[in-house]
């Protein structure tokens, strides 16, 4: 319990990767474009278990235990490398985050977009 | 201060997206086969930055304010798929990247890869 | 109709590549990993036509004169970048199409993977 | 000889690519959608031979016969998945990679960009 999302700030699991990197002094491979590779790989890797599914198929992966198990450790991978990143450039992803749902809200205002994503989806 | 990864718990920010998600009914879009690739292609947005620079001048990129910016928000975009994923299939993300990298430990042991990658990359 | 698929031979695409590059003197930015970098993220461009769509749904692309023209300009892109990275690395497409294409029959045999990719997806 | 880019139209490679999925059924499968995804991922597993060398380390791949081969066996999928595309959409590469490129000399007229990408990439 005191390891789940509720209990755990963003710099604990921040901290977890920097150590990583550090005992195995790995910064040195780990530039920004390295990262970003990386990040787009395990991206892929996930994509890759949703590749050949229906839309529909895909959210039954979610009472697929063993899946559903493979899926997060891809996830891991992304979250990841998305937290080398922030190390290697020092973004504090809390505020990233929270500046970018703002400029999101102002761009798709909940009562025009309520159901689709631009006119053209709407009934 | 109180919105910096330091005091911002995992949930905090997947309840962010959570909210944004509900207040506009895209639950419906939101299948994991969506979910995937909308994080593959901000990786790969993100990954626009650093496509033309040699691996040293991706590093400089922390130096410039703006672009520094523009890669936050690339960034908080693929997190905040991530944890749309991550909500849509229940995932608890810090248990997930806790056990990958208790894994990832096991496959890559500090003493033996410190400085290089594989036997192939060391001196 | 000289200019179709039909009478055009790979080689004189992947020259209309080089030429491109060689009057801008790009070569010093194509190396392999920048290249496959682009190649990805035009890749993920491609991909943002369909992103939102059921499978079904993105069948009737074709009938969006529209919309195919931006997909196959998105899609001209990734072969574009494909024919730059064989000209860097000297590699011709042709065999080693033929040779996977081998590899893969033998991999997927037709009278076992008819209307199925594996067992597990059979009737 | 009579197998190379030189002498093989992009029709024939097509070609061998829709019998491959005919032979198979797995039309059914290949909707737009599902074969950006695969295209996607081919494009993340060549990027993958990259990802951890400099700029100038990867063009010394063109030098290694064994790594050589496996990069081209990703980019003939990267290819083969190219055309499965073309194939379920019914678009002409050549037509579009021709109008692509017009387009591009125009965006980037080469007396302006040659060993540049930009004005602030310039001497």
């Amino acid at each position: 319990m005191s390891h789940s999302d509720a209990t755990t700030t963003v710099s604990e699991l921040r901290q977890l990767i920097a150590d990583f990197v550090a005992e195995r002094d790995w910064s040195q491979f780990h530039s920004p474009k390295n990262v970003s590779m990386a990040l787009a790989i395990e991206a892929a890797e996930l994509m890759e278990h949703f590749q050949w599914l229906t839309t529909e198929a895909s959210r039954r992966i979610a009472d697929d235990r063993e899946r559903l198990a493979a899926v997060g450790e891809e996830l891991a991978d992304v979250v990841g490398y998305s937290f080398a990143l922030a190390n290697e450039l020092g973004i504090d992803l809390s505020s990233a985050i929270r500046a970018k749902m703002i400029k999101n809200a102002e761009k798709y205002p909940a009562d025009q977009y309520r159901g689709r994503f631009g006119p053209e989806d709407g009934g």
